[in-house]
């Protein structure tokens, strides 16, 4: 009776518990290590000290849709409706199921590119839909245009994508937002893009979200997380845009599924908001943590693959043995005190490209320690 | 291509917007005027400061789950494993859709009472599955077995229940219990409990939860919030019971759909729950206000129904037109600036008895004022 039956724990809490059995030190689960902006613990305190403490209007408080917009404007130039295109979400993954739940029935095809976050399957799966999966090219990582054509059928609803990439850190390319819109041109798909590691990104890249394109906006959900990055991933707070007649849609079941989100919350990232440096500062702050991680990792057994963004590093290891990369991680938490993530746990039939994913948005001690331990393998 | 074509804006959302619009007094919503226990706040803000700031596991913090545990050991005299038959959620809410995601698919049959909290049919229909209504009883609102027997058809998958009620205040009696066993004893039905007012009873009344109950629970998902008694409904944190079976395919949904909840909210809900007196006082404390609203409103066109808890207050009003109580009650918002919730909201085909649902977990002050008002017309 089971709606999931192939689901299991996902592998984030596996590694995340093993790490915590062994003592490692935890380069797994995508979390930091340090802790979020004081200021901003304090907005919050201060939130619940002026009595902010009963529920919020069901889209989220009109202060921080405001910001929203705001930082939207700023960063990608476009103009979204704080009143009708923005809802405030408990998290990222949770503005990704809605966006599913809104629009996927029985039968309704998904396109998900493998390797994928692990919750975008169940998620269409809950729903009724039909996970249509599409590899990413290895090891680039790039979407190939004609097997995401190849697999378009009169069922397809949606597209989802996820820029910059969980986990491999790839991002979307010009290219890639050219195909895009010659596909919805053509066809009647929606986009689910997830953006949650949208400040995330290096080597002087650009972040092209889809909100920057009007033609793709329009058939859009864009989900977002404000605990990637503020450092505050136990807050579950997020949001996402989309135009009004879908958010209409989104707001229908957001209602009867949470109703509204964490009140203080809402108003302490209102008020942090304000200031953009607190997001105009965080390509920096993490493409240094990446250097440093890359940097200490030279001389051990790691090869790291092409990352232009997110909090991961996906790095292809000088086999041993012929374990494959789940017993790999496993054993390296086990035996050397580092835990990490199998890269064949995002993929539905388990393809094991011998790759394994460090989260580096971790104090710079405990990166080196964590290299210090796998330099020994 | 809407899921929920039928559904529009909750009328929570209504009522609270036109009081805003008209600044009448807001005895509409569900939510207390006066502020949460200081204490409470401060744990919390303690949480943020030692840096609670990350993911927690997906069910929850082990101290909240134990806290959790040993209330219902101390109020139910049941013991239910923190482990594996606990989980924290964000709000009731999201707790009740999250069990209905887990078990209820294309052509499901669910069992709802009507009058009925108006997200119940939508989280059913969203999930591809087949509301049955059962009007209780008018005007004490009591259930009729015999009716929910004839309804029973194969497919029926699960039994809703809400005790206290919102909106009319009525709670499962010994009697209810005893058809209740009979008839999972006889069918293989599920039961969904909400029990989110939990502490809200009164005249000495005692709260019927399923889970003094085995052989009730084994089937049941039991759904609590924090927000409803802690008076602090905009941090939406709420919990589930469920026995381990059916917690396992909670958790399989929950882990995807959200992952997991507010870190630092958990952790002050966990301190503030090591004292009992927190919720033991709150019977009292809630019947205060009932019973002051109840004196107030003596002499006013409004007559009240019976009721054994909750936040609410039903009244049958003298009617003064044909106007339905929809009508009636946005006209006593606009005209004498006291919003109330239209009782036929609640009922899918709009039954009108004129009776509107009144708040009174409001401030002393807050009351007078509002009768004050009531009485003039
Ligand atoms: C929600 S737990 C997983 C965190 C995450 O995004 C990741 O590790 O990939
Ligand atoms: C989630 S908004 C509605 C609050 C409530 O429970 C009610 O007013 O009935």
């Amino acid at each position: 009776m089971s709606k999931l039956p192939n689901v299991g724990t996902t592998i984030f809490t596996v590694m995340s518990g093993l790490a915590a059995q062994h003592a490692a030190i935890n380069l797994s689960q995508g979390f930091p290590d340090f802790d979020c902006n004081e200021t901003l613990k304090h907005l919050v305190g201060e939130a619940m000290e002026a009595g902010y403490n009963q529920y919020a209007p069901m889209p989220g408080i009109m202060p921080l849709r405001e910001a929203i917009a705001e930082k939207i404007r700023l960063l990608y130039g476009q103009s979204v409706n704080p009143d009708t295109e923005i809802t405030v979400t408990p998290g990222g993954t949770y503005a990704i199921f809605t966006a599913i739940a809104t629009v996927i029935g029985p039968g309704d095809e998904v396109i998900i590119f493998e390797p994928a976050y692990d919750s975008y399957i169940p998620n269409v799966l809950v729903n009724g839909g039909v996970p249509v999966r599409v590899p990413l090219s290895f090891p680039d990582y790039h979407i190939d245009w004609s097997l995401v054509r190849s697999k378009i059928t009169p069922r397809t609803k949606m597209i989802m994508l996820n820029t910059p990439h969980n986990p491999t850190g790839s991002i979307l390319t010009p290219n890639d937002i050219a195909e895009l819109e010659k596909l919805v041109a053509e066809h009647n798909i929606l986009i689910l893009s997830d953006e949650v590691y949208e400040h995330l990104i290096y080597d002087g890249k650009e972040h092209l979200s889809i909100l920057r394109y009007p033609s793709l906006l329009k058939n859009s959900f864009v989900t977002f997380s404000f605990g990637k990055v503020f450092h505050n991933t136990g807050w579950k707070m997020g949001y996402c845009i989309a135009p009004a007649h879908l958010m209409a849609e989104y707001r229908k079941v957001h209602q009867y599924l949470c109703f509204s989100v964490n009140t203080p919350m809402q108003y302490g990232l209102a008020k942090f908001l304000q200031t953009p440096d607190h997001y105009l500062s965080l390509p920096a702050f993490f493409q240094e943590k990446r250097d440093y991680f890359l940097s200490l990792m030279k001389d051990t057994r790691f090869t790291p693959l092409h990352s232009s963004g997110s909090y991961f590093q996906l790095m292809k290891y000088d086999r041993i043995s012929d374990e494959g990369d789940k017993d790999f991680a496993i054993r390296i938490t086990k035996e050397f005190g580092v835990a990490s993530i199998p890269v064949s746990a995002f993929y539905e039939d388990g393809k094991d490209d011998h790759v394994v994913r460090f989260c580096f948005a971790k104090r710079n001690e405990t990166l080196e320690k964590a290299v210090e331990r796998l330099k020994k393998i």
